[in-house]
């Protein structure tokens, strides 16, 4: 076992995009715990695009990251130490953690364990984890995708977008997604099952959305906001559902001037904007029912995996930029598991 | 009986505001009627907002009026000549038929009688009719007005939002509006218990929500976009719903660029365009529902009426341009009730 604990701390709130100076690196000492308490040797660290907004002092629904401290996350690891009966040394856990070596917790009652024979267990943060939950939220309990619609989901191959888009597969209907580089729209087609995905950055939304979906939308997952959600509402059909799920075009601030909310009215549409952790009441039986759906073949799931706990700014950033390709997840120490 | 029988047509379609050049009057023999049919004498026609965009050719959920043809609108009148033992002469109906002295009605399936025992007879297109039916639907069905929530109201006097408001009171809610003139900011206090009330024409939506709902919105109804929409969106709480009926000030043309969509995320809030024929299936129980809030004394309703066929077109664009205070109705024949 290491004997430092290194942690990613913010240095400064980022103006504009988040940058490198942004984060510090500190070295503390490997933490002991007291009775009731558990030590938690951390594998996986969680890159969400939502931590941008907290980066800038909060969201609507939640305080922004303190200055000097490490960035809270969720995180995969396994009990080294424990000293509460409800967990072992051994366990594979997840919980909204920190961007650290290792984690001292003192309030285990929000630690799950992780079921190791449902998947690879860097999935509990991922599809078996808040991330898959939200694409169900947003796609079955919102939007109530159905068979024969034309669904289009953007950032289509990000953490829930990728999830998002084959949920609506699943259920029968045709599914275009948007996405920033040809590779992310090879990967789109190649392994996600997409009916049809374009670059955003060399095709305009609008052009793109009159090519592949002429007839219209009647559901838009909408991780994005910004230029292609106005495109979206320009072109919904009646009875249009859009889940917001993020809008992640304009974290960096600015409010992009949305032209076509007027359609809401005249389609008689449904915008909703919603985030998971309202949803959690029936979050117990997710990992079980998006376990099967992947052993149907109706999900696939691809992590996207940075080394190194140094590198974990640089992989947010990237992530937050869109170099990903599926979820992103920095490894800081052995998975067992692989 | 009159022997003729005058139309009020589409002459042009609007450019930017109507102007009675986009109307023309026209003179027509009195129609006979055929067996199966009645010959309705006109009383009161009703001018609604959603008028204008149907002069444009058409809005998302339907056509556009017919250049040459009499103005489809809702109309209170009565029986005069009967040939269907459905209807009787002296019978009070309405139904959508035209801005004209006389309708010969060939199809009389959507022919509704009126119960004057419930109110005044123009209240069947007005407060006992699809504007009071609107208002329920958004408040009630749609944002499921609670007790002790803040509610804003657009077009505060009009037919849908001065019942709208009086519903949220009545739910125990407190009700703010706005209104385009002094006059109107002084019924809505003095006759539809409104809370509060502000006339945008003189002071910005955002300051006025500041001064008066400093804890920000939980239910906004819609009636205007714009400006309005996009002050409230940047002052919602949490959960807040935003059922759109509609979006006058855009109705001209022109979408206004709405800055503060991000909210619906941040906020989880939800907004949804929604449109009465939608929810028609309802609408039967509807007249002695809202007949009894009123003899309850927790809505009152005020008509604003114009007389004589003549006056329609300029009836017309000035509810456009806001000079009702209250539902706008012609008076085009006597009404034996009053």
């Amino acid at each position: 076992m290491a004997l430092e604990n290194t942690q990613v701390c913010l240095a400064a709130y980022p103006r504009g995009a988040a940058t490198s100076d942004n984060f510090v690196l500190r070295q503390e000492p490997v933490p002991e715990i007291a009775s009731g308490e558990v030590l938690v040797r951390n594998i996986y660290l969680s890159c969400d695009p939502y931590m941008r907004g907290r980066m800038s002092g909060g969201v609507g629904y939640a305080a922004g990251f303190s200055l000097g401290e490490p960035i809270p996350a969720r995180v995969v690891g396994q009990i080294v130490q424990s000293r509460n009966p409800a967990f072992s040394e051994g366990d594979f856990v997840w919980d909204f953690l920190r961007w650290e070596n290792f984690t001292r917790l003192k309030d285990v009652r929000a630690l799950r364990k992780i079921d190791p024979t449902l998947g690879p267990i860097s999935h509990a943060i991922s599809v078996l984890g808040m991330p898959g939950r939200t694409a169900e939220v947003g796609m079955i309990d919102i939007a109530q995708v159905k068979a024969g619609e034309t669904v289009f989901v953007s950032a289509a191959t990000g953490a829930v977008g990728s999830v998002a888009g084959q949920l609506a597969k699943a259920a029968g209907a045709r599914v275009i997604g948007s996405a920033g580089t040809d590779d992310k729209v090879r990967h789109c087609l190649e392994n996600l099952r997409y009916d049809a995905v374009f670059n955003y950055r060399s095709e305009p939304p609008a052009r793109a959305l009159d090519r592949l979906c002429p007839e219209g939308i009647d559901v838009y997952f909408d991780n994005v906001g910004g230029e292609t959600l106005d495109a979206v509402l320009a072109r919904i059909k009646p009875f249009a559902r859009i889940p917001v799920c993020g809008m992640i075009s304009q974290y960096d601030g600015g409010g992009y001037p949305l032209r076509n909310a007027g359609n809401v009215v005249g389609k008689r549409a449904m915008m909703r904007g919603f985030i998971i952790y309202d949803h959690m009441q029936d979050f117990d039986t997710y990992p079980t029912r998006m376990a099967a759906r992947m052993r149907r073949g109706e999900v696939r799931y691809f992590d996207d995996i940075v080394d190194d706990i140094e590198n974990t700014p640089a992989a947010l950033i990237g992530m937050l930029r869109g170099d990903n390709v599926g979820k992103r997840l920095v490894r800081i120490s052995d998975d067992p598991t692989r």
